[in-house]
Formats: C-alpha cells, structure tokens, sequence
C-alpha cells in the first residue's frame, strides 16, 4: 500500500504516454499544466465520466476500466476528426487499492502510449470509485468534423459493428457462458477510439457523431443539429456474427439500434463522393457500411422490403434507462 | 424534476459564463467543444474534484458547493498568474434534483460571468455527488509562474489572511455560534482566487503556489521544486481578527500553517524587487504579507524572538487526515 496522496499520483501517473503533437511544455507536477498550442491549430476537447455500477459493474479490474474510460473518450476526439494529443484524470478511490491502481495506470500507459496522448495532470481523491477523464486534440483551423453539417441527399455510414457492447453487458448481467462471450465482453471492455478512420473520412464527411447512446439516438443528434431527416434500411445494420449468434436476427437489431456505447462512428458523406471515400478506405482494417440517407423532412424513416414506416429514436438515458449494475 | 439527461444539462448550464478572450468556437452541444487559440500564448489547465462528505458536508446547498468549487479550481490558474478563459464541469449526481441544481447553476454563473470565463462542456451521470471541474487560462509564452523560480534571498509572501477556512469547517463540524461565524463560513465556502493579485506580481514573482494543503505543505512544494529552504517569521503570520478572537492565538497560527484550503497564493520575490511590488500593489485591495525568506539549505526553519528552529512540513493528505465529515 502506498501512504498518501501525493506518493500515489507519483508511483502510478507520472511519465504516462506521451504527446505525440510535441505541444506539452510542463505536465504532472506544478499547480497546472501548460501546453504551447502548435501554430495553425484548434484545440478540441472533451471530459467523460464514469461511475463504478452505473458505468462498470461493482467490482470490475483496473485495467478494464482503463481501456472502457480511456476508449471511451477518445472516441469523442474521433467523432471531430481530431488527432488525440494529451489528456487529465480526475480519480476518486474509496481507498488506496495498489493492485487495481496498478493494472489501471499499466492498461492506460498502454493506451496512452499507442495513440500518441500524454497524462498532463489529475486530482486523486477519496470517495465513491468515480473517473473523469478530459482529452484533448488538434485540427486544422475550422476544421473539426460537427454535427451539423448533413445535408438531404448525403449517405450515412457507420464503422464496425452495431450492438455487441450492449451484448457484452448482457452476458455478465445474465451470467452467460459461451463461445461468442469473450468477443462480445471484448467489445464492452475495450471500446476501440476510430482516431484512424475518422482522420480518413473527414475529408470527405458532413457530419459526425459517436455511437454513445445508442445508432438511433445518435443519428438522432446529427438530424436535429443539421436540421435534417433520414431513411434507414435496418437491413443493412452491421452485425457481428457472435452477436447473431447469440440473440438472433430481431434482438440482434435491436440493440444496434439502441443499445449504445459501441463507440463506432456514424458520419454522413454527399453521394458524389462516395467513390472517393470507397478509394480513401479501400485497404482500412475497419468496416464501413452505408446504411441509409439523409432526407429533407425531419424525422427518421425505415425502409426495408418495400415497406417505409416512421420509428422514434429511443435512445439510452442514463437518468431514465442506464443499465442498473 | 426535469426529465431526462439533455434536457437536464440544457436547461440548467447552457449559456453560462462568456469567455473574455475570446478564444471559444464552440462551446456545448457537439461531442467535443473547439477552442482557437489566441496567438502567442500558452494554454495552462487544471483539473479538481470535490465530494459530497470529503470536501464539503452532505446537505450543503449547491450555492456554497457552486463557490467552493469554482474558487478553489480558479485559484490554481491564480497560481500560474493565468488569466482565465473557459471551464468543463463533470457532473455526478444520485438524483436529478431541480433545486439543488438550480441553486447551484445560478451562483456558478455569477461567477463565471465575474471572472469572464465560459463553460464549454460537460458531462453529467448518475452517482454519488462528484463535482469535478477543469479551467483554463492563458499565459505569455512561457512565462507561466512555476513552482521551481525560488531562488535564496527572495522575500516570501503570502496574500489575504490563512487559518479562515480550517475556521470556517470547525464552527460548521463543532456547531459553534458567534459574530465570526458567519465570515469564517463565508471564508470557508466561498474562497476567493487572487486572479487579479497573481496578474500583478506576476513581473516580480519567481515561483507561487496557491495554499491548498496547508502553507507549509504547499511552501514546501515550492522548496523542493526550487531545491531551497525558508525562513519563517511565524510572528508574521496573517490571521484574521476574526479567526484569532475565536480560537485566540496558538490555535490561529497552528491552522494558518497546516489548515489547508485557505486558496491564498505564497509566492517569492527577489529582495531587490521588493520596492517595486510594494509599488505595484500600492491600491490592490489584497493584502500582501512578508512572511520570511528563502534559503540555500533545504528545510524549513522558525524564528521568533531570537529562537530558530526546524518544523516538518505537515500537510493536508485527503488519504490520511482529510477532515470526515
């Protein structure tokens, strides 16, 4: 066990990562940190919370809520197509517990380390396991990809798969054992940030958001923001095969649609350029599926074997519907 | 009761503060706000964290919460002698309680407004009642005021007066009554960051801190960062006459150095340039003290009436003596 405060934050958080934009003058250390902005850049930033059995079951390992904190947020840097340069961490710890606080810090100086962002600062303090997280990035000027800029006619597109994080919960929660379980607690565990991806696309997207909510609620918040409609054919929806292995076609949908924190992203592209993005992503690892457009006349519309009916976009509200774990 | 998670934030933080340089190009409403920083300057953050029953007691207001939080975080760009420009507020909450968080959004603006500074973004999750809070400032390339710069010979200053706000706490945890009760609770919940005081010896100063732990924890950061030692007048000591009419003189001094969250700024200046701070804060409305000197040889050393002797730098440790309340 470590004895205070200040030996802690030492022994676990100093010399983590490292920016891979150069702009951190002074980290860990002094009352503030300091950054010299590159010339020509905007800083984009974002903080997220989570709380241990709202966010994360009771009881699960410190390098598991690295990698879901940590992936997380940095999605968020994704959905504005910034290029991830450091981040803070505000850490609240029931007690001093050297086992978990070490397989955090070695799982989050893994990540850290492999996406080129550097631990700046922090507060450590007691109290319900509770984490903040603040990263932060670059763009060129102007550039950061929003939410408002779908307009009628683009295609929308999504990354990976849809509904596997909200599988990977139900599995602990129904204590379910099985050969689709370890992928889909994967993806619960480690949300993988599409940094890459979203530095790919944005060249040619309108608008973007994360799937934090849920697909539908989402969508949702770039329709609102663009002032704009969309038909979806839930036909194309991407599926993991372990999923549809476990739930079948209908449950399967479902939670792609609503399940939310499958941290892809979700960003529109006009259709005259869809062969260039075809072009841009033609040897990417990660999958990216058209699974509809945008439409003039707010709402959202599904359309699938010839039939077009109105759905509501039922998202995941975490003072309503979070998953109580 | 508001409904829901977005209508929640909405409602109570949209449009709150403004930030006085200008530098903001989207606050709240996409997944990351975009700042475009003003040319040639430094950008200098922090982050702090409270908790309901460990920083302040459960039941208190969201008014008081509202000012001891945004004190506390806006004293370390004090410390920096930052000038403040935008904040994040990460949210937890058990309950979506209007008054509380009405109370609580309403003094936040005011003083955001008062020291021109903009909330740009959030997040808010179910929870035990966590506030966490990050601000931002800008410097003069670097020309941020560092905890290292002391050097031996400088005069050590501490501003206001110390022990308050360990007062404060005592009268509320020990139910006391009396004429300096109301400002010694005042001290306590609403700690004023010498942003303005720091802009002014900024051109003096070689290294500051604010007095978060307790003054001789927090002198004693400066002292290892500068690899120094002090001199104390403990005699010169800024109490309160408040403070000292309570508790009488021994109980003031021990809380003046230990106390912790007095949100005071120490700093060090060089003897040479003592005339021309004194000069500079001629009108400041601060008060600013000369509480001894910095030496070549680590440790920290009292004198008082011809005696001279060494005392630990017993701090403030949230694992260890954080006040439970």
């Amino acid at each position: 066990m470590v004895s205070g405060e200040f030996e802690l934050i030492r022994r676990y958080f100093s010399d983590l990562g490292y920016d891979q934009s150069g702009s951190v003058r002074l980290a860990v250390g002094d009352d503030c940190a300091v950054i010299a902005p590159p010339a020509n850049r905007d800083l984009v930033l974002s903080i997220d919370t989570m709380v241990e059995g709202v966010h994360f079951l009771a009881g699960t390992s410190g390098d598991k809520v690295a990698s879901r904190l940590f992936g997380a947020a940095l999605s968020d840097l994704a959905a504005m197509a910034a290029t991830p340069a450091f981040f803070t961490l505000a850490l609240t710890l029931p007690s001093t517990d050297s086992i978990w606080l070490q397989a955090f810090s070695v799982r989050l100086a893994e990540l850290a380390r492999q996406y080129g962002v550097q631990l700046i600062g922090g507060d450590t303090t007691r109290g319900p396991l509770t984490l903040s997280i603040q990263v932060h990035g670059w763009t060129h000027p102007g550039k950061a990809l929003l939410r408002s800029g779908a307009r009628p006619g683009d295609r929308i597109f999504v990354t990976g798969t849809l509904g596997d994080s909200k599988g990977g919960l139900e599995t602990q929660l129904k204590n379910i054992h099985g050969a689709q379980v370890p992928y889909l607690q994967h993806r619960f565990y480690t949300p993988e940030p599409r940094i890459d991806t979203a530095l790919l696309i944005a060249e040619y997207a309108t608008a973007a958001i994360d799937v934090s909510d849920g697909l539908l609620a989402d969508l949702n918040h770039i329709l609102e923001a663009s002032n704009v409609g969309a038909m979806i054919n839930p036909d194309e929806l991407p599926i993991s095969a372990e999923l549809h292995q476990w739930v079948g076609a209908a449950q399967s949908r479902e939670w792609a649609l609503t399940g939310g924190e499958d941290f892809e992203l979700c960003f529109t592209v006009p259709a005259i350029l869809e062969p260039k993005l075809s072009w841009a992503l033609r040897d990417h690892r990660v999958g990216v599926t058209c699974i509809g457009q945008i439409s003039a006349k707010p709402g959202i519309l599904f359309s699938e074997g010839g039939r077009v009916w109105p759905v509501e976009p039922q998202g995941y509200n975490h003072f309503i519907n979070k998953h109580k774990v």
